[in-house]
């Protein structure tokens, strides 16, 4: 049962030769969610060896380039390896105005079905849902129009503890009910509570994704309590008040959020093509929040289920 | 004086965790002519310590994507450096559709000026000149319209033996049209032949860039003598019929087209990504057109000064 979030690329606006431009996939219940894609996406797809037929809904935060320029490439692909199940994009409006000219040019025409689901800046919004899943979008603080996203697990039934079914002689139509928190009385009328029957469903786990950003606590708020929590570090403090000028955030920035949020673990990225070292960053994020991580290429961050 | 081609990337359609789809850098006598421009290369660039800034001039072949999606990107990068020089691209009309709907939402407009120069179809063209260089477009023969491109130095003045200048007391105003192969005639009424006073020049070098393509050999004739070649091949012979029917080249077809031409030196690219052994390939060539090799992606293939 994976929450698996895998960096496709860790860069700001300018790649650089050992990072590429903003994408991630998030494996949650083997549902793939590809997350921004920036030039290069395809490649990095390839490289990690996840299925390109698993990616059937792609969350783009905003339209600047280093989020979404692989999007026409990956469209490509996909039709030229004859994937035909429905693909749906959540992304500011705008973007089809930018894609479709360019999927006009395609060899042959689309041999799939787009549907673009524009995102709303003003607030949190659920996006996407599935049986076992749910996705948000929520704004952060850009430049432009830009959307942070949550994902997570819907809460699952508990289970019933299968001896009690004998020992109370529980018929089986009252089980869904018992699964979802019912006690049950025995015929003898003695009342059993729930807790006695059943053992508890693991917690749902959730994921949110945060860039570009400026500091913007309401986020902590909409996320609190998230398992693993990847925020944009675009600078460190030395360079406050680029950040300030672009809105991104900091180190401190990212770290702080993830404090407000109670997250478990954080992972930073979208590093400004300056730095080579990240070791800045990382004592600048752990000394307010320690379980902090760097993005890297190709690198997996998971949560186990509780 | 260089004749340089680095090769960015050269898989065909798909690009695979080795390969990047085409991109090719031509250094001639350091003007650095970017042709085709796949998903990537800005980081193919990066990578191969080609200066950003010295990218004036992009060749584009043909409209299907892996031949330039990477275009909006690396526009995008030189504008964030702060690059303020014009750009020309050459390729066919339709790119400023693509790509101008791109370019609106680039954060605060472009810094520099793009000339888009469209190819002609029908016929080879004088497309780029300067002072020492020329490229010309011709006509491939493709699904879609697709040109290549002829690169090659001006034939240069021949050098005047300095000796020859007191031997026969040669006014400084006579040197110029010696130097352009005039005989000349000494104050004693004596006729000095012009190729006893010089040095002849360096033969002049050149580049064909051929892809994509079926076999074509009116190309041959517009090259002849043409030093570097590449030239796609798609496909071996044992997928004849793919290459037929997608009007790409097998590796005997590369071959045969070096061969008409009298090329100094083949190197094949734009390999499916259905073959991870390149050896079927240059033994087929080889076979045909000795002097062959493989293209590899960060591979530079030098022409020296003859």
């Amino acid at each position: 049962m994976s929450l698996e979030l895998t960096i496709l690329g860790s860069s700001s606006a300018l790649p650089t030769s050992e990072r590429y431009p903003t994408a991630q996939v998030l494996n949650l219940l083997e549902r793939f969610f590809l997350i921004d894609c920036g030039e290069g996406t395809q490649i990095q797809i390839r490289r990690n060896k996840i299925g390109f037929g698993k990616i059937k809904n792609i969350f783009i935060s905003h339209l600047h380039g280093d989020h979404f320029y692989g999007l026409i490439g990956l469209i490509s692909t996909f039709n030229l390896l004859g994937i035909n199940h429905d693909l749906h994009i959540y992304s500011p409006s705008q973007i089809k105005d930018i894609l479709q000219p360019q999927i006009d040019f395609l060899k042959a025409g689309l041999q799939f079905k787009i549907f673009f689901h524009p995102l709303n800046f003003k607030k949190p919004q659920l996006i996407f849902e599935d049986k076992k899943t749910e996705a948000y979008s929520f704004p952060l603080r850009h430049s432009i129009n830009c959307c942070g996203f949550l994902f997570r697990e819907k809460p699952r039934e508990a289970n019933i503890r299968k001896e009690c079914i004998d020992q109370f002689q529980i018929p089986i139509d009252k089980i869904k009910e018992i699964k979802q928190g019912a006690d049950f009385t025995t015929s003898n009328g003695d009342s059993i509570p729930n807790h006695q029957l059943t053992i508890p469903p693991p917690s749902p786990r959730s994921f949110a994704f945060c860039s570009d950003t400026a500091f913007h606590p309401p986020v902590a708020e909409f996320i609190q309590g998230v398992d693993l929590l990847y925020h944009e570090a675009t600078f460190t403090e030395e360079l406050r008040s680029w950040a300030d000028k672009t809105l991104h955030s900091t180190a401190a920035d990212a770290a702080k959020i993830a404090r407000m949020a109670g997250a478990g673990k954080l992972v930073i990225g979208h590093f400004s093509s300056r730095y080579d070292d990240l070791a800045p960053f990382l004592k600048e994020a752990r000394a307010i929040f320690p379980n902090t991580e760097a993005a890297h290429d190709g690198e997996t961050y998971s949560i186990e289920q509780q």
